[in-house]
């Protein structure tokens, strides 16, 4: 069967998101990164900013979390952490998405949210951690901590929300149809493999 | 740089070692699986049983394990265990192998004694449990433990064994380079994928 829905989880630093912008691109198809953060945020009432932050990390129930929510949700949320009202939110609109027809999705735990759709190929990108040292200084410049650091407050805070909300290991293997060490086979090898398993 | 040694890590059932040699074939390079546990055990003087019982699986200091080492081995083990020692004889056959010339290594925790190695490629291949169920049952037939309790048990000693000797985790994605999802993508396509990879 064809893939027609290409979800890509990534280490921060893997180049996953570039990969997976290309492979659109190629393939022809829409790539949602910022803007599935966006369309998320326009229909939570979040701002932005705090969807960008709590997407992806580890659930917090924290006052600022509240203090960033929009206004009124408190109320709507049935008592639910500003982190889980996102999380459930951030579910309709990647099975929406989905729905709509083919496309690349980047990160926001969609492997998992897609787990049960036949056409959906779902890949992890990794590298090793010189690759990525390296690639986020370039990308994003350097910072008071190292580079290191960053990395392994990122991966840290992933991993954390992976397994609170799919119960499943973050990086493990079984949970992907494909994992590919961009540092060692390079991007556009990457980008090969996955456009010709998405042709298949 | 090409890649002229391919490992290959599986999850039994998944149809990793079908998958490596067919690739061997295709590259026209050596295949190692059988062939490696009996040189091994050669050189060892274990039986070959015992070789294959306790290549990938968890470590013991049994009164078994004794049993089954070759007649004055425990004096040349110099205190360690039969599984210590049969260790330290895999990991020199397999880097031997290597140094010999390009070829396919299945199974052995290959991927880990090569690691440093930059002209390998570190494969992982891994399947859903139903479709590991079907494939042991016909390929080895019945027994009278269930399919899935005999992949629940193999899975754990590969894990442990793994764990044990590389203090890596079995099937993070992080330890191969690449990893397939055989019941995803299919026998072929796999071959196809590392073929490909290997001829780059």
């Amino acid at each position: 069967m064809e893939k027609k829905i290409i979800t890509i989880s990534r280490e921060f630093g893997s180049g996953g998101r570039s990969i997976g912008r290309e492979v659109a691109q190629k393939l022809g198809i829409p790539f949602y990164d910022k803007e599935l953060v966006d369309q998320i945020a326009m229909e939570s009432g979040f701002a932005p900013q705090f969807v960008e932050e709590h997407g992806e990390h580890s659930p917090g129930k924290s006052f600022l979390s509240y203090a960033f929510a929009p206004q009124g949700v408190p109320g709507v949320m049935n008592g639910m952490s500003a982190a889980d009202f996102l999380w459930n939110i951030q579910c309709n609109v990647i099975l929406q998405l989905a729905d709509k027809g083919p496309c690349v999705i980047v990160g926001r735990n969609a492997d998992y949210i897609l787990k049960d759709r036949p056409d959906a190929l779902h890949a992890y990108i990794h590298a090793d951690i010189a690759y990525r040292a390296e690639r986020i200084v370039r990308l994003y410049g350097e910072s008071e901590k190292s580079p290191e650091a960053r990395l392994q407050e990122k991966d840290k805070r992933r991993r954390v929300n992976y397994q609170h909300y799919t119960g499943r290991t973050w990086g493990a293997a079984q949970n992907y149809d494909i994992c590919l060490s961009s540092s060692k086979l390079g991007i556009e090898t990457c980008v090969d493999i996955l456009v010709n398993l998405a042709s298949k």
